[in-house]
């Protein structure tokens, strides 16, 4: 083998990261906060990489979220300083493990509940260091979170008064408008969910509880959260990779999507049974599904639909199917995060060739 | 730590194995092949575990089904002797991990294609090892196989012909028919697939081609398999764990389902936000939606709805919620296949203590 391999030349279905169009989103991300000068914490759900999260940090991003206390971990272990677990943690055994992870790396947490403060305060205590906790309010997308209004100021105060925590803000994040197609209604949803927080927030302020740190949006939304102010910090994560499902999310004025597709899933035509279809090897466990069906990259006219675990069709409704046997083919994920976390590594491309293979290093972390 | 530790004990999500179950699981299939004598060669698909694999082997099995040479090579180099690859496998650098698969265990592989075959005789010369093809035909379910009839009596003689390889049988999977609920309906689809197959041998035996293996057939259509008497070889896989998607279906004079459900997630309220829900920690990286939503175990009438990557939703409508944050929750998983896909490990119990812990090692083998 003279030189670097080519794309073509791995075997199948295999995980492409494009590091060119990897470096442009962070930049892309940069450049959206660094218009309004709002702070940005990549959410490292998406990539559960630590190389990648140094990367956003050398951008300029003042530290990362962790959907889980496990990636938390694992960010923590490979010397990522300032990590925002956005998920609650709770229970007697993830608290040990978070007063340990603490131990490397600044870790903040969110509650919702008075119980698991007096459980988090307990573990402080334990670990001999405070720890900063921001309640979670729900702004409108029904999952966790303290009702918007004076509840927050309730815990915020429990929080304030116990000697091992200390109070730091508020996150609410609305992930059910992130993908809304058109431009002003994602405006309108967004504004309506920060009022939702803002309220919040002015309870607060008013019993005189001093908030540092108001924390939510999505890649989505980036734009929008930046150009209104109330954030102090952003917490995108698809932007790195790009869901193909964003496709139809409409930008400022007609502009393109700021954000590359710059994972894709490299497959094989594994069977040639009828002239107007082809089977890959892309099936539910080479890419996630629950974004919907993935999407043929490049100008091949053809609809995919799993067919197993282990298989994808190609259909070419009234034509004839292009593709031999042994053709790659090449797909973008509906939904990065899920897809990324049923592979070990990404391989790293540049203008088509292998440039370096990094681990998924909190792949299946899901405690 | 006084004794074995208890189920509620271990953190979460994690995947459980009833180890009782299991076992019964393993002696419900070995009876229903018993029965009428037929083999079976169970697909490890399902469990990717060469420890599962040995018990299926131990009850007699014949050997095992892979999906992918990825899983065959997890189970070839753990010793599992006998193992056919159900997809086809295409590709030069396949072709080389697979006849180095082959110098440890005996593989058999399944064509549809000419070229294929051209390619998979050259392989087996350089393996210096005649190698054992499967025509696989399409009975039905529309993916993979040559279309039922004459023109697999071109490809088997084409296999013949080669001094490298050696033609075997045909594989007939009809994957679409296995969760019919009616059961006298299933048995209908069943002898149509079945139908196909026969044709296909039909025309191999009129040309005097001998079939040594007659091989398909899932954990939904086992007993009817079983007792039609065509396959000479049965491959179901979920049976060792029981997809919570299967419980509609009907068995024989209103019998209940011979398999149990094996395989559960356990999961945590970690947010009680209303009333009449709670949240979990179990979402899309822990629970596989392919299949569908999870199902609560157990008599709890809730409402599980995923909520996103690392989230569930429990919804009592009308009702109080009767769960505090921590409490434990188990679920039956949809779809096993792709559930097993997400974790490392089997946590292993029996009468709710842990009994053992054994690696998925076949986790993420797609290629």
């Amino acid at each position: 083998m003279t030189g670097a391999m080519k794309v073509e030349e791995l075997d199948t279905p295999v995980l492409l990261v494009d590091a060119g169009a990897l470096e442009r989103n962070i930049i892309a991300m940069r450049d959206i906060a660094a218009a309004t000068g709002v702070a940005y914490r990549p959410h490292a759900k998406t990539h559960k990489s630590p190389i990648v999260a140094n990367m956003q940090l050398e951008a300029g991003a003042v530290g990362v979220c962790c959907a889980k206390l496990g990636e938390a971990e694992i960010m923590a272990a490979a010397g990522i300083p300032d990590i925002l677990i956005t998920s609650q943690v709770v229970g007697r055994n993830k608290l040990v493990r978070l007063i340990q992870a603490a131990q490397t790396a600044k870790i903040m947490v969110v509650a919702d509940n008075e119980d698991n403060i007096s459980d988090l305060s307990s573990a402080a205590q334990t670990g001999g260091k405070p720890m900063d906790v921001l309640i979670e309010v729900d702004i409108g997308q029904g999952r966790c979170g303290v009702p918007p209004g004076p509840e927050a100021t309730r815990l915020a105060r429990l929080i304030a008064e116990t000697k091992w925590l200390r109070f730091r803000g508020l996150q609410g994040y609305q992930g059910l408008i992130q993908m809304t197609a058109d431009f002003d209604q994602r405006q309108a949803q967004v504004e309506l969910a920060l009022e939702k927080l803002m309220d919040t927030a002015d309870h607060l302020k008013s019993a005189s509880i001093e908030i540092d740190i108001l924390t939510g949006g999505g890649s989505g939304s980036s734009i929008i959260d930046s150009a209104l102010g109330r954030y102090t910090e952003l917490q995108p994560g698809s932007y790195v990779f790009m869901d193909s499902r964003y496709r139809h999310a409409q930008w400022p004025g007609g502009a393109p999507c700021p954000f590359e597709n710059a994972l894709t899933i490299l497959g094989t035509v594994i069977s040639r049974p009828a002239t107007d279809r082809a089977i890959v090897d892309v099936g539910y466990k080479a890419a996630s599904s629950d974004g919907g069906p993935i999407v043929v990259a490049g100008n091949m006219d053809a609809e995919f639909s799993f067919a197993g675990d282990e298989h994808g069709q190609l259909f070419f409704p009234g034509r004839t199917c292009p593709l031999a046997l042994g053709d790659k083919v090449t797909f973008l994920p509906s939904h990065c995060d899920t897809t990324v976390n049923l592979y070990d590594g990404y391989i790293v491309t540049r203008d088509g060739l292998v440039e370096d293979v990094w681990e998924i290093a909190a792949r299946g972390r899901v405690q």
